[in-house]
């Protein structure tokens, strides 16, 4: 595994970054932020599947279906521009044109990033009276402003980067996401932002979506899909070293580096939840294949009778049998194994005597580990949740519109 | 609406039933139900669609697949045979066999029924033992006995009965069904016996599965399917009617006047649970097909987010909007309409000033019902849910296996 640090989105070389405070928020945190390659990159992206869609989502979407090289993402904070209509979809093209202007950039040369409350339009005055500023204090120094000004409920801003040496040179990718374990009430949900100063072929586009399928999409808190989730990565070949000239061995290295990272960016939206006391990664493995594995082992991470279960410590193997089985994918219950990190609970579908003492102190852990066995295949997917708790119901139920 | 009265499974003529004490439950309580036609009573089942199933579950679906004409179902509660292997599933055959021989009937006369715990081998020779005193019981008086036996963590019985005068005569519906409106750890979901004396057609099997997906499957609580879930009519002919003789108009009514009475009981199931504090109907019209409907309505109705709205009484029309954006099914946001009671809160996929003091009114009460219009179609469905309180939290979270 790479060693992910703390590095940010203008980590890799030729990018650079800013975050400032229009006003859109009440509390007046940070709530502008800008991405910037002066260098054309190659743009990749995964949208939300929700049928209900953010302005800014159906105007990027609609960029990229003619183009993938884009300059610069701006993204707000505080506001969602979902659920607003034809002017909000103007308002997310303006906002665009409006970094376009201010960067001598040509048009749908940007894309926009929405994440807050939805049903309201974006204050453009605001905005528009911020974007020279938020351009004149680009800087590859702007890491953690850029982390700040995309978070809404985030307890903590949430970066990362890694660094590999190739036989070409040295290549980067950094990265900066926001989300909360708890999804809060109206606010959009995972806004992620990757950057890499490596040259990257147009056919990685089925690699980058095999990658966020395991780790932006394998993280799960209440198993909705917000109106605005996106994740974006640039790719700018300022390294010098494009991945296609390189080695097999390297190219894998790459592409692990960039999941590692990425899946680090992922599991701090999971854990970044006030509401969170629990981290359990659900494992299903012996699948006919990996959708197969991931639908069952998301099915189990949104149940909130196993979710209750995490929360009260209760090594509860029967809701999760029940949970697998409730997936709609077909399996053997007769088959099943299930393990609680490497203590096995059930046995061909049925409960075997667990080492209780063992069992009770792995479920009071933070972090642990489900395995569920199907015996049916090779495949496996693994799935990271939080618990359900009291926090959850009580933040989620006392928010007021 | 035909009018529900309170009788249970002995409402309609011919049918008997019995409730005892067989030492299952550790709490002394009413645990094995027999119900009985001396007369062949055409057999009508669904049975949940849950990959892991319960041996009560095998064992009917074996026996239903050779015939379609029984006499008796003996249930038992406070385990419900579910992983338990091959031995479970000789013990489901052994109590159905148990129960053919005590009342002199021949092979494959009996189904049977379970509800409890999961993992557990049954205590068979408790059972045995109290099985001729449960057939000697017998008798037309017992519809509560009957409905007490069969319950698990439920706070109250639940039964119905509703007659019909017809052009061929009177003919009786009657019913019990067990499940808790918070689905207990461990405890096998929903049991729902229904009993007539109309003669119905082989073919009846159609509309009953549609009434099935509109009644017990139209309720959701925690989104999970039990191990054990069993909606099984049985339609011994005694009245001397025969619906297929009937005309279009009395078809319908007896039709609709069965819908009614398994709605009745599934809200019943819906309403029964310490931790819910709202009742909340949510219909999905103006789809291009009923199954959309369904399916949009589910997603919303399992929804953690919208159910902790409910029980913080907020009006929270983005959650509702985005989790049926999240369904799956392709929507045109700009075309949705969202309604709490008669109040429109949602326009053309986006919010309208609406009477808020009218809004904080409706979700301050026990019950009501939200509407999205998706103006797509002209089909609809409804689901029933209730919220997501602290004490689901709490009750789900301290159970300890």
């Amino acid at each position: 595994m790479a060693k992910i640090e703390n590095g940010g989105v203008c980590f890799p070389k030729g990018f650079t970054a800013s975050g400032v405070q229009a006003g859109i928020k009440a509390s007046g945190n940070l709530d502008l932020a800008l991405l910037y390659s002066k260098e054309p990159a190659r743009c990749f992206a995964a949208f939300t599947k929700n049928h209900v869609q953010a302005a800014p989502v159906l105007y990027d979407k609609e960029v990229l279906s003619g183009k993938n090289i884009i300059n610069a993402v701006v993204i707000n904070s505080g506001n969602a521009n979902a659920c607003t209509g034809d002017q909000g979809y103007a308002d997310a093209a303006s906002m665009a044109e409006l970094v376009e202007k201010e960067l001598g950039l040509g048009k749908f040369s940007a894309l926009v990033g929405s994440t807050g409350v939805i049903g309201h339009l974006l204050p453009m005055e605001k905005i528009k009276a911020k974007i020279p500023e938020l351009v004149k204090n680009l800087s590859a120094e702007n890491s953690e402003l850029f982390a700040k000004a995309i978070c809404t409920t985030d307890t903590t801003i949430k970066t990362g980067s890694v660094s590999l040496k190739t036989s070409a040179g040295e290549i980067r990718f950094g990265g900066s996401c926001k989300g909360s374990g708890m999804i809060h009430p109206n606010m959009a949900t995972m806004l992620a932002y990757i950057t890499t100063d490596l040259r990257l072929p147009e056919d990685f586009s089925t690699e980058f979506r095999a990658i966020v399928n395991e780790s932006f999409n394998a993280i799960t808190v209440d198993g909705d899909m917000s109106t605005n989730d996106t994740c974006i990565l640039l790719a700018n070949a300022q390294s010098g070293v494009f991945l296609n000239d390189l080695g097999i061995t390297e190219q894998a290295d790459i592409r692990n580096a960039l999941f590692d990272l990425m899946k680090h960016l992922a599991l701090q939206i999971v854990w970044d939840g006030e509401g969170a006391t629990k981290k359990v990664e659900i494992e299903v493995c012996g699948a006919r294949n990996k959708a197969e594995a991931m639908q069952i082992a998301k099915s189990i991470a949104t149940s909130s009778l196993v979710k209750c279960a995490f929360f009260g410590e209760d090594p509860n193997w029967g809701r999760i049998v029940s949970s697998a089985g409730a997936s709609g994918v077909p399996l053997a219950a007769a088959k099943l194994s299930l393990y609680f990190e490497d203590v096995q609970v059930v046995k061909n579908g049925m409960p075997i005597a667990a080492a209780k003492e063992q069992l009770v102190q792995i479920v009071k852990r933070r972090e642990y580990k489900i395995s569920l066995d199907l015996s049916l295949g090779d495949s496996k997917a693994s799935v990271f949740t939080s618990d359900l708790s009291h926090d959850y119901v009580k933040i989620n139920a006392e928010y007021t519109t």
